[in-house]
């Protein structure tokens, strides 16, 4: 048996004891977290989901989303840099992509087969695994809040539909009306969708979703994902998103991990847990795991994952022709790309 | 890379070749299933769910559970002695816990705050990794059986609330009113949880659930859940069974599982699929790697697991009082237990 760095209590290894005194006298709060890689080292990676995107996209429709993902990545940067904590970078990062009408999250989300938006949204933290999910939304504007206050207010750590509206309610969080989520493009999609459905043709499947994932200087990992789901679903129909292990996963012992895809897929293959179970059993590298699962395990244009390991190295994996992606690190690393 | 005999075609394993050249002639349905371990094997463990269990339970009731796992174990039996499915079993075993009083699940199932039922259950087939899980069902008398026709009839895999209920009503399945679920002593319970809720003592609680996993005589793994959660849970809220590779996973190349107890602690350490990931990547016997997952990375008192390997070993660990449970295979084994 392997015991990882992250499972000896920070104070016993001696030759950070001093540090760590002062530290704890310093920082109360460092007391708790379990570093999973060296101080200082931070990194983010961002997905704005994973698909069937045109090369063709029209040049000032392609700079509008590079654009986009680069302000997402400039956001969580400024929180890691500063020091503050991966739960805060990805929560922001997220919050920032669900109000963007260019992704399915938030804003901008998909329409159901009856019109309407239903969203999910999960956030994990990989110090103690503790975690929040939320599903079937209709009338909260940051899901992945209300994921985040689910995890560190609620007793539960799965709440959807009505149940987690009483809740978003308690919490006071912001709401909007359903329509609110309404965007032109998404109502063209989801009229396709119908015509398509009719002449019996399996319709396009949209498959985005948003996530992040990031290392902080103090060594704590975290994951979060958000998603208006399916284009045409069923009301009722949750997808990978929300359930942890498969679309949402994070474990400082591993890897922090955010999924976008056909959903159905990332829960049968339990995507995430899967990928860390690689790296923590398997011996595998982040990079290994990540492509032996999308590559090997899932099939091609099922989609894609993210994802930051305990020693800050960044994954971004995919099986379909494009994914909106961004990566930041302290070494200096900052890209936005579509496809390749 | 180890590869395992469930990835290699049946047909090119030389020494099999004849026989399973005159399978394929008799019996078209075996050529798509993937041997896991010899013909003629079967197994199945049965839960009935983890907790406070008093050992100075009255001898009458003590007996009417015994008698009650004898039969589900017996049920499960019938089904696999003659050549029946795991699914079929695990499936016709779940029903029958559903419809006795005793367990929380189906009929007997407990109370939310609000004074109703809310119903979850999932079923996965090993030799696919396809699965159902259905979520806050209200009127569905055999949620278990919604979970496979989830699996089997709809593009979906996780339906919850009123588009579960909706996919009900299109799938025919027998429905009844929420209250014909009530039982006096579970509302008895939801009362003493309401009561201990006030005086702000933290409430009892029930973790109990069923479920069934089983090897069948073709080599192929499956595992059914189903509950009623926990008592006095707020409306909306989900635990570990739908969520596949938390309280419910099957893989041919593995095990089958069925977790009960604290579901927000089996989310968190996704239980199931970590205990197969031991055993695929990790090494670990099922024993092994169920005791590892059960009594080092939860606490005690969260609950326990029932598993079936691939090559028919049985595992039956918990880390609570009691466990009501049952095993039996094509060995001669045939047991019923409480505690020890």
């Amino acid at each position: 048996m392997r015991v990882s760095r992250a499972t000896i209590p920070a104070m016993i290894q001696p030759a950070r004891g001093l540090v760590l005194s002062l530290s704890v006298f310093l920082f109360p709060f460092m007391a708790l977290a379990q570093p999973a890689a060296a101080p200082q080292k931070w990194a983010l990676a961002i997905h704005g989901g994973a698909g069937t995107i045109p090369k063709n996209l029209p040049e000032e429709q392609k700079q509008r989303y590079l654009k986009s993902l680069t302000s997402a990545l400039e956001i969580g940067r400024d929180v890691l840099k500063s020091g503050g904590t991966s739960l805060d970078a990805v929560e922001k990062v997220v919050r920032f992509l669900e109000d963007d009408p260019l992704f399915n999250a938030g804003k901008g989300a998909v329409y159901t087969h009856e019109g309407t938006h239903e969203l999910d949204a999960a956030i994990m933290d990989g110090r103690d695994l503790s975690c929040g999910s939320v599903a079937s939304l209709k009338t909260v504007r940051h899901p992945i809040s209300l994921a985040r206050l689910v995890k560190e207010k609620s007793p539960h750590v799965f709440l959807v539909g009505e149940g987690a509206e009483a809740f978003a309610t308690e919490m006071k969080v912001e709401r909007v009306k359903n329509d609110w989520f309404d965007t032109p493009v998404r109502y063209q999609q989801l009229q396709e969708a119908l015509q398509e459905e009719q002449k019996s043709k399996p319709g396009k499947k949209d498959k985005d979703t948003v996530g992040a994932v990031a290392l902080d200087t103090h060594g704590n990992l975290a994951a979060a994902t958000s998603t208006g789901g399916l284009t045409n679903k069923r009301f009722g129909r949750l997808g990978d998103v929300p359930v942890i292990g498969a679309g949402t996963y994070a474990n400082n012992r591993t890897a922090a991990l955010s999924a976008t895809g056909i959903g159905e897929e990332f829960i049968k293959h339990t995507v995430a847990h899967d990928i860390s179970a690689l790296v923590e059993y398997g011996g595998l590298t982040l990079q290994q795991a990540a492509d032996r699962v999308i590559h090997q395990k899932l099939k091609p244009g099922d989609g894609g994952v993210i994802g930051v390991g305990r020693d800050g190295s960044i994954v971004l994996v995919f099986n379909s022709e494009g994914m909106y992606r961004g990566a930041v690190d302290s070494a200096g690393r900052f890209e936005v790309k579509i496809w390749e």
